[in-house]
């Protein structure tokens, strides 16, 4: 495989379009006639002021986003921002309820407790092994915000429509199909995601925060956790990770210039994850794992007959090009990931490999 | 200059090796083979262990670490990391010392401030504007630290060799010469250093820490806070900057295999910052701003004899390739930042522009 790219299925890091990956190659020794690397350029001068202005106007268009809208690129991933969402909107006498549909949610409701924040689980699908998205929540109107994970990529479970909160704001983590879709953005009051899956390298994550919560936030924080410093400063208090936030901003505008926005993302994404979850429908040897109505477009999880089966089926993969198909290491069996960047000739790749498998492996 | 990559003098991000540019570019598409780019491959993976791993020996290497020391990874700059010290080392009832040589340690000793953690200012040399490393300090035997940093980026002006703490663990900011001399680890707690000057791109931090230093932070901290969270898990308790941590391994391995070592190193850096400071001292049209004895090797901070010329030298330099010769906004005049990478080459032919500039412009 040295001299070809595969098809990549991990779970994040994560595939990348081709062509932002070629923009990046070709112009990485002289960035736009600088005679700069992206990576050696000031992060205080107008080249690259004008990639992270392109990056924040090319979100508010892509999400519809009206000025109550910030977007931050911040450092530390979605597990910085479970510990920094807790810090800056639960000061004294706040609390806020949290959906927990699985590790990741589990996490950020951790990060709380180490900060002995007086939160409130308000749903939880633990009792079915998180295979499913809760429908009934117990909310409580004094919450602060209410919490969710809106694509749990260990156990292969999405949120297809958001609850009603009763105006409280829903503060989501999206580091798994961010962009992924179309939002209304009316319910949320901050979006975050780790890019390292939909829309970027590791190493950036991006935050939507709407006015009305920002006002809300504790004033008494270091400068680096304090969302307000990020706001006021266009996400340049310190140095930012430029070369990240460049990434982003050629993905967004893959996004809205190849794929043409995120009403067409989506649309390939349900292709995409129809192709997989159709054809396993069909068949007993492989066994999507999260319940029907609760499935991700994003991660498909599923089981084989057996764990050698399952071996067997992710190594044989591998050798034809198809990477990245083992579960995360707490559950499991197998997971395709297939991101925005995915493309449709990799699924197809992928379900003609799984029918050949299916083949000479029945027994 | 849209063909041609210029002499690059930006205090950060920075200059980066030629040879490692290179090498990030040709292998972009396909990472040793693996058919994906760096930015798409798997942190959990041994195609990336193997990245993180030789990072983590090459400093140990270049440093002569011995194995109290944590080589650790974090995102969120320098400035993080001035509010995660006094998190993790000065809990309740214990103090530390900072000297404060310029705006990144007024900056370190606000963020303990906005934490109410008691420190106390044990050397400044604010009273001549920063332009010398004070000699005589009035350190607390019951510090938990001292804190200095090393190179002062802004003003020009480095420590060239370290007080006599009597056995109190120096934690130093070293983000401005980070690697680019051999040092004398037996007084320092820890060092840390984003890497966008002298080894790498922006958005990742190095972070040297000793096994006794650890021992004594703060337990109760949020997990991406607390610095036994990196110890523990290789710098990967969640995703770490994957390309930022990549291109830090190619550049200690062009410190070792290229340049030869520390030691070969800062005999590079001293001879292009005698280039520099040689010829200004020679006449009376350039003045470097730092007092003799405190100059910086990494950053050379002049004036010219009227801001009307220094406007011109900068825009004239940019125009024959020079670029990144603004000093900082916050002090204005000019500033050559002379990172390990940049050339001897290229110190020389700003040294031949300088001259001819002079000849130019002497009324």
């Amino acid at each position: 495989m040295a001299d070809k790219r595969i098809f990549n299925f991990n779970a994040g890091p994560a595939a990348l379009p081709l062509s932002v990956l070629e923009k990046i190659q070709s112009s990485f020794l002289n960035f736009n006639g600088s005679g700069m690397s992206i990576t050696e350029i000031s992060h205080r001068s107008p080249l690259f002021d004008e990639v992270i202005n392109d990056a924040v106007a090319r979100t508010k268009r892509l999400l519809n986003l009206d000025d109550r809208f910030h977007v931050l690129f911040v450092q530390g991933g979605a597990s910085l921002q479970f510990a920094m969402i807790a810090m800056n909107f639960l000061g004294r006498g706040k609390t806020a309820d949290y959906v927990n549909t699985g590790t990741w949610s589990t996490k950020a409701i951790k990060e709380c407790q180490i900060q002995n924040k007086p939160i409130h689980v308000a749903g939880s699908s633990e009792d079915r092994h998180f295979s499913y998205i809760p429908e009934a929540l117990d909310l409580n109107e004094e919450a602060a915000y209410v919490h969710i994970t809106s694509n749990n990529t260990i156990k292969g479970t999405q949120w297809h429509s958001f609850p009603d909160t009763k105006g409280i704001p829903i503060v989501a983590d999206m580091s798994s199909d961010f962009m992924s879709r179309p939002l209304d953005m009316d319910q949320f009051g901050m979006i975050y995601a780790g890019a390292q899956k939909n829309i970027g390298p590791s190493g950036v994550c991006m935050v939507i925060l709407r006015e009305d919560l920002l006002k809300t936030a504790e004033e008494h924080l270091p400068s680096m956790l304090k969302y307000a410093t990020y706001a006021a400063k266009n996400s340049m208090y310190n140095t930012p990770p430029c070369f990240g936030i460049y990434t982003v901003q050629l993905v967004l505008q893959w996004l809205e210039e190849e794929i043409g926005g995120l009403e067409a993302m989506v649309a390939l994404n349900a292709k995409k994850a129809s192709l997989l979850y159709d054809f396993m429908d069909t068949g007993d040897f492989y066994t999507p794992t999260a319940e029907k109505t609760s499935r991700s477009l994003m991660n498909v999880t599923f089981r084989l007959p057996s764990e050698e089966l399952e071996q067997k089926f992710i190594h044989q993969a591998a050798e034809k090009g198809l990477g990245g198909l083992k579960g995360h290491r707490s559950v499991g069996g197998c997971r395709a990931s297939i991101y925005n960047a995915a493309t449709v000739e990799g699924v197809k790749a992928l379900v003609a490999f799984m029918e050949s498998f299916e083949k000479e492996n029945l027994t």
